[in-house]
This record gives structure tokens, C-alpha cells and sequence, in this order.
């Protein structure tokens, strides 16, 4: 595709940020050594990536007390899938003697399928459901967390709707009945302002290529004084929580984007969400029949999930598509399903609604000019599909 | 490190081959889309991975009969460790009713501390001896596997002296007992002619960064008709055997090292061996007191395990680092262990000679001006630390 790409999928994954990709390069080919071998070629190489480690201590709030309290706290994990499978997999043999893990219906298949395994293994699975607006009930939670719970997962934000649960009480709902809390914080980190040491969560994931990293590297802050147990056995690396040799060029990488990430937060933040209420604001204005999905007051900046009431969403998809603007139905990893997504479904949206759903996600890289041609686009082609649709019709 | 360095450690990690980078480069800034997206920017991607999961087939002697047969055997994960803790993972699920374990004493940490673990949850784990030259006795492995072994895991090569394990035979006596059977390949993979179709393995476990690949990416063989339980759950990736965001850019260098390494295997296993040779021949005709590791007849081209009797190896590595040569003195995942090699010690090296053992190896980007200038730094070396070493006098 040589055309520019007006790309509002950032949800599903980001452009790597230059200065990132500059920071990865000498790694590669030039500082290639093994963090772990004696010899300074490879030794120095330990040094960036402990770097690369405050950095992200810092973007998360995680106290930075020395570099061994930080090196036992964040560890470093292939993608956010693999964070959120060895969080659940730590908290559980961390409270051997509990068999409930209490967790929401909107969460990502990453927590999703992991939670089906382990309640095939005899783990009873309790998935709480959200109200309209995709939001959770701290009365319900509390309700469904008892001494037998093991662990509390909640993601932070949505990565359909962008709706932000109340991870703060959440966490400590948990903690007074003495489960263990992990969130899933893929969608936030970047985003929004995360402060583990505030919110005093066991367990916090994020991936790297949702906020200009490259795919394949994430981290795992796992609370210093709970025992660990590793997902990926090996080697002595990740002070022995993660086996493997470090993706040395990948964790500098992610070290640097939530340097960027952390520097800029405010300031992004504001332009993001601007940018998202322009393109609502253009929907809204000029086609009928449409709705914001989430929670409207506690949401990420960068999110936008709009019904198209009547119509499908895989074929406005692929009208912008055409158009080279890039957004989706819902999350890229259960693509493909026919199922309208899990997500909407739990908030009750009606069948209408869900099956002409987009999500809209921006990043620091979309500019005016994107929203602009995306509202001045979308109006004929929702014009065109309703005119074919037989609901339209009979609505 | 301004000089130029002499990397003989290249079973601890290799450099990217300049042609992989230039290959990983377009996925990082400019075609960063989500292989599992709609739109055309990123569904794009996923035609790269497919040619990526390719190449690899090819240079693992798997059938690509079609795409289909090819994504459902080659799985992309995230080192070699990864994929060693995944195929025990899923051979140990698919005979659920046998609860031994039969591998080696001399396996890489990523098969040794996953062993551990499932002992620890139950598992019958039977390491079995190795001879001095590190060479497995296939009577043993006969009489070791029985009708309740699940899983018969041995590596192709080892890490440390290079000895090949008789991996064909070893699979078949798996085979003959019902058991499955697993090879890690993470250093053989590049070095030797690998087959997996006429070996018959059921898992083989690779790593992209001791092929010129980048760290951070590997890949699982998995052959189709066992069924397959995931390490790492998600979304719908990989067919659904292992969930992440693809590490595309990884995916994508991965395969390139592969094809890279298919296409000169032959010339580069001999010019490989003749630099060996060379070095190992220098070194025999001007230190006295060396010996040689492993089993000269059975063994990859590219590595040499020599003793240094009575001194240290630390120290012989620093000496040499101050000449700016990188070498090791076993697995750059053990280093900083005081212990001396679990290899050499089940091989029964005594003790004086097993502190003193460096392990050199090579890789295509050696020349011999490098051999030439170890061999010609070493002696002084050794003479020096013989000097002082108490165990040197007392020979």
C-alpha cells in the first residue's frame, strides 16, 4: 500500500515511534552480546537493559528504590497475552489453598481463554457483568469476592469501549478479603496516569506495541514479598521469573516509549482526546442513528466505539478500507469470529447496534486532517449500506 | 567498545545478519498493522509471517504441503526456553494418564528447570547419565522408557561441548513405548542438517537468536494430529497454540536467518569446522596440559570445549576479554553460578580440568585472522595464570 494510511486502529497496535526504533538499532547487529556473558561485550549490554527497566518502573509508579528492588518488580515478558497468563499463574500458586479467581465479562482473551483453562483444571470462574455503559458494580464485586478467591483480574480500560473500571477500590476490595489483584493495563499504560504503588495492585501487565514499542515485549510488575511462580522456566535471567534469553533490543525498545510516554502524558492526553470529540462530534452531526459506546466520563482519550445502528460493521470496515482509513470491529485478536464482540454483548447492546459497531483509536500520530477526511468520508458511505439494508428499511 | 572484537561466544548469541535487520526494518515505523486486522494495512502483514513460517518449515525439513499444514505445525514463540516449556507443556497434556519423564543430564536449563518443576507437581523425572565424551547410551534411554513415560526430551546438540546427541535412534525408542518425543534444536538449528519429517520428532524447539535472527523470537515444531494444550493463551494467533500479538518483525528475521542458513548450510558447516580445526590445532601445539571436550566424532562444527588444567576459567575469560575476545565458560544462562558446568560434571571431567574449560564458538562472521590472534594471545595467557596457580605447582 503505497497511498498514506489514515490509521485509527491504535487499539490493535501502534506505529513504532522513530525515536524508539533508533534507540533498538544498535542491538542488532553492532551490541549484539548476551546480557548474562562475562565478558563486557555482552555484560555492558545488561547495564541498557536495566535502564530500559526504570523507565518503565517509572511510567507504572513502581518505586525505584535500587536497582535490585526494581529488577525483582518489573519483569519482562514477550507480549501482554504472556503477562497476563504469568500473573494469574504466579497469584494462584502464591494462595494455593483458594479456588475462585473473580473477573469481569469484558476482559481480553488474553485473561479470557487463560481463566477457561484454569477453571478446566478445577478453578471455579467467576465473570462479573457490566452495566450499559460497560461499567462494573463495586457492589457486585464485593459480593462475588470471598475467602476463598485466589485473585481478582480487572482490566483498566476496555480496549472496545475504552471504559476505565474503578481499579483503585476494586483493588481493594480484593485485598480486604485477602485476595491477590492483577489488571490488565495494556489499553492504559501510555494513556492514563498509573501509579502501582498508590493503587497497591499484586499484579499489572502492559505490552509494548500499544504504546509505540515494538510487537513481542511487554512487562509484568509483580509486587516485591509475594512468592513468584514463573510461566517461562530457564535460565537465571528476570532474577529466575522469566527464563530466556533477553530480547535485549525489544526491552531497551520499551524502555524508551515509556520514557516518551511518561515525559509527554498531560500534554497527549488533551490533544488525544480533542482529536477523538472532534470525530464524534463530526459523526454525531452529520448521520442519524448513531451511539457512543462506554462510559462517557470514565474513559481512555484515545477511544471511540460508535454504532451504526442497522448496517454491518465489517462492510463500512471495508469502505474506509478503501478509503485507506484504518479502524475495527472490536479487538484484532478475535477477529475473524462472526460473533459480534464479547464486550458489547455484556453491556446488553442491542444485536442492531453491535453488528455495525466501530472502534476508533487514536494515537500521537493522527493529526486533524485524519479527522477531518474520516467525518467527510464516512457520512455516504453509512448513506450507501443503510440504502441496501433490509433493517434500515424496516426499522 | 571502540575496538573491534573478536566474538568467539556465538552459543551464547549470535550477531543479526545485516540482511535479517534490513528484512525486520519495513514492519517496525511503516508496516506496523495488526497481522489480525480487517483492513488491508494490517492483514497485509500476514502473508510476511506466513513466508516467514515458511522458510523455517523448509530449513526444519517440514512438509509445506500447504499453508494451512504449515501454520498448524511451525507456532512462532518467543525464545528457545519458550518452546522448550511449551512442547513439554503440551506432550505432558496429550498423554495425560502416563507421568514419566525420561531427558538427559546434560539439557539446557530450559528443559532442566521446567523438568523440575513438573517433578515438583508429580512427574517421575529420570535424567540419564552421559559418558566422557558426553554421549548418550542408547541402552540406557531403552531400558529408561517405559509404558508410563509421556515424554522422551534430548537435545540435538549441546550448548556447551557441542556433542550430538543420536536423536534419530533416541525418537524411534521413544516412539516404540507409546511415548512422544521432543528435541530442543536451539543449537543445532543452522548447524546441522535437520529433517524433521524423516526423523519423526514430534516437538523440535528452536531460537532465532543463535541463527543470526534477533533475541526475542523462536519457533516450536509441533507435529499436526497430537493434540495441542497452549503455554501462553489468547486470542485466535497462531492457531489458536499460542496467544500474542505477532512478534512480526521477529517473525519475519526469523525466517529470512532461516532461509540464509538453508541455502549455504554445507559450505558453511565446513568452513566452520576448518576454523575449529584450525583453532583447536593451534592451541594443542602451543599450551601444554589441554584437552579437547566432547565427542570428536558426533559433534556440531562450529563449537570447542577445551581444559585449561589447573587454573580458572574466569580468569582465563578475563585475560582474554582484555584482548577484546569474547568467549565462555559454559552457558551464558548459568553464568554467575560458582558452580562448575552441570555438563562437564556429568561427564565426569574432574574437577581440575572442568574449572579451567572455555568454550569457543564460531559462526560464519569468524575469519581466520580472529583464530590466528587467540591462538596467539592464549599461551601467554595460560602461562601466566599456571604461574601463580597453587594446583599448577603441585601437578
Amino acid at each position: 500500500m503505497n497511498e498514506k494510511v489514515i490509521y485509527l486502529d491504535n487499539n490493535a497496535t501502534t506505529r513504532v515511534a522513530p525515536e524508539v526504533l533508533e534507540a533498538m538499532l544498535p542491538f542488532f547487529c553492532d551490541r549484539y552480546g548476551n546480557p548474562s556473558s562475562i565478558h563486557r561485550f555482552g555484560g555492558e549490554v545488561a547495564a541498557d537493559i536495566e535502564q530500559a527497566r526504570r523507565h518503565i518502573a517509572e511510567l507504572l509508579g513502581a518505586h525505584y528504590r535500587d536497582r535490585d528492588d526494581c529488577a525483582s518488580e518489573i519483569i519482562f515478558t514477550s507480549c501482554g497475552s504472556e503477562g497476563d497468563n504469568a500473573a494469574i499463574h504466579a497469584a494462584l500458586a502464591a494462595r494455593p489453598d483458594r479456588k475462585r479467581i473473580v473477573s469481569s465479562a469484558v476482559e481480553h482473551p488474553g485473561v479470557l481463554s487463560c481463566l477457561k483453562e484454569w477453571e478446566r483444571r478445577g478453578y471455579e470462574v467467576v465473570l462479573l457483568p457490566v452495566d450499559g455503559k460497560g461499567q462494573l458494580d463495586l457492589g457486585v464485586l464485593e459480593r462475588a469476592v470471598d475467602r476463598d478467591t485466589a485473585l481478582v483480574t480487572l482490566m483498566w480500560a476496555n480496549n472496545e469501549t475504552g471504559t476505565i473500571f474503578p481499579i483503585r477500590e476494586a483493588c481493594r476490595i480484593a485485598h480486604a478479603a485477602g485476595a491477590l489483584f492483577h489488571t490488565d493495563a495494556v489499553q492504559a499504560a501510555g494513556k492514563e496516569f498509573i501509579d502501582v504503588d498508590d493503587l497497591q495492585a499484586d499484579y499489572l501487565s502492559i505490552s509494548g506495541h500499544k504504546l509505540h514499542a515494538p510487537k513481542g515485549v511487554g512487562a509484568l510488575f509483580a509486587r516485591r514479598g509475594i512468592p513468584f511462580a514463573p510461566l517461562i522456566l530457564g535460565g537465571h535471567q528476570e532474577r529466575m521469573r522469566r527464563g530466556g534469553t533477553e530480547n535485549v533490543a525489544s526491552c531497551v525498545g520499551l524502555g524508551e516509549a515509556c520514557r516518551m510516554a511518561k515525559a509527554v502524558l498531560d500534554d497527549e492526553r488533551r490533544e488525544l482526546a480533542r482529536l477523538r470529540d472532534k470525530l464524534e462530534a463530526g459523526v454525531l452531526a452529520n448521520i442519524p442513528e448513531v451511539h457512543v459506546n462506554g462510559d462517557m466520563e470514565h474513559r481512555l482519550p484515545n477511544t471511540s466505539s460508535i454504532s451504526f445502528k442497522y448496517i454491518e460493521g465489517e462492510s463500512i470496515l471495508m469502505y474506509l478500507d478503501m478509503h485507506h482509513i484504518c479502524a475495527s470491529s472490536g479487538s484484532a485478536c478475535t477477529t475473524g469470529s462472526l460473533e459480534p464482540s464479547h464486550v458489547l454483548k455484556a453491556m446488553g447492546v442491542p444485536y442492531s447496534s453491535a453488528h455495525g459497531t466501530i472502534r476508533f483509536s487514536l494515537s500521537k500520530y493522527n493529526t486533524d486532517a485524519d479527522i477531518d477526511r474520516t467525518v467527510e468520508v464516512l457520512p455516504p458511505i453509512i448513506a450507501r449500506l443503510r440504502e441496501i439494508s433490509p433493517y434500515w428499511k424496516q426499522r
